[in-house]
């Protein structure tokens, strides 16, 4: 069974004619994409709003037609995966790098809906790097504020040189051994001159699309 | 009497030698900066470290040694000017554009010195435009989040195209009444994605130099 895939596709079925969807960034929103595509080529009206630039080729690929943010006034559902889940549907996102675009349209979205296997699901955030994005001026100094939070930062590398995201910033990836306070910990990011957004996702999702036990399709609602 | 020069050349008394120096932006540390590279040509020790591409070529330009981030510990002292400075020495910072870089420096500084002439202290923050760095992607959304803050928001333009910051973000100026509770809509802004960093510096300023009813040079500690 394609975990990824049954659990990516089930996210369709909240999208209706008129919507305007925001399409996330990663191996299990990605089966939603082409799930979409389909549903386009069959009838289904939507348009929509990529967090990447990758998901953009792909959307484009499959005939969503696309959107952009001046031509609307809201998106009624965005669509994404996350690394981690915790029991109270907050969220660690970016190992893909793109979470600051992501984070933009979940709070843009009425509905934010993420789809997520069930190795993602965790009792407390944080066995996952925990994504910072820091403007590249001051990233050294940035990043030993980041490590005076209690974490153990990297920064992310590509081919030897820093990793750049689509804004042109770089990704600190922070070790924590465990997230207990999710929201105290975005707030004490977000506030440090330098951090551009961080993974966390507090309070965002209404809907997590996984699998129980016995493999079938779960909804869980805030 | 040329106030920026009297209040702008008196910060220089903070500077000894061996001391890595942030170096401002703006028309009052215009100053400072000229009258640094004179006392560097006279044997002064120093290494500045400049917040703005246009004070980098100044400071080239007069003499002093420039460092980087990567090479330095911390920053002895950053100098820089101001805006508006209310009574609790809070600042609003980023007329010019740099406020992310100048709040890098200024945070990382053991002491921070603002220079202001007489006509930007005031009671309370907010008849000067506040201004916001935003990431160019979504930020017709981030204007709208902003605005249900309380202000009218207006993006920056430069010859009819937006206005790009060093960090090549935009600036949106706010239009605020009055800025009561400047903590709280600092956390506020800080909290939205696409919103990079704001031109309130909040508790930061150690030494503010200004001049006083007679004209004369006044110091006024934290």
């Amino acid at each position: 069974m394609n975990e990824k895939k049954v659990v990516g596709e089930k996210a369709v079925e909240f999208i209706k004619d008129g919507m305007v969807v925001g399409l996330g960034t990663g191996s299990t929103v990605y089966y939603t994409i082409i799930k979409l595509g389909q549903l386009v080529k069959e009838g289904l009206l939507i348009q929509g709003i990529p967090t990447s630039v990758q998901t953009e080729e792909l959307a484009k690929k499959v005939g969503i037609p696309l959107v952009h943010f001046k031509e609307i006034e809201q998106i009624d559902v965005a669509i994404d995966g996350a690394d981690e889940v915790d029991t109270h549907l907050n969220l660690i996102k970016g190992g893909g790098g793109a979470l600051l675009r992501e984070k933009i349209i979940a709070k843009a979205a009425k509905t934010f809906i993420v789809v997520a296997t069930p190795s993602k699901m965790v009792e407390t955030l944080g066995a996952f790097r925990l994504p910072v994005e820091v403007v590249p001026f001051g990233a050294e100094l940035t990043e030993k504020h980041i490590r005076e939070l209690g974490c153990d930062p990297y920064l992310r590398q590509l081919e030897g040189t820093p990793y750049k995201t689509d804004n042109g910033n770089y990704i600190i990836d922070c070790v924590f051994s465990e997230i207990s306070e999710a929201k105290r910990l975005e707030e004490k990011l977000n506030m440090l001159p330098g951090v551009v957004e961080n993974g966390l996702f507090v309070g965002m999702s209404d809907i997590v699309i996984s699998l129980d036990q016995n493999k079938d399709v779960m909804l869980i609602k805030r």
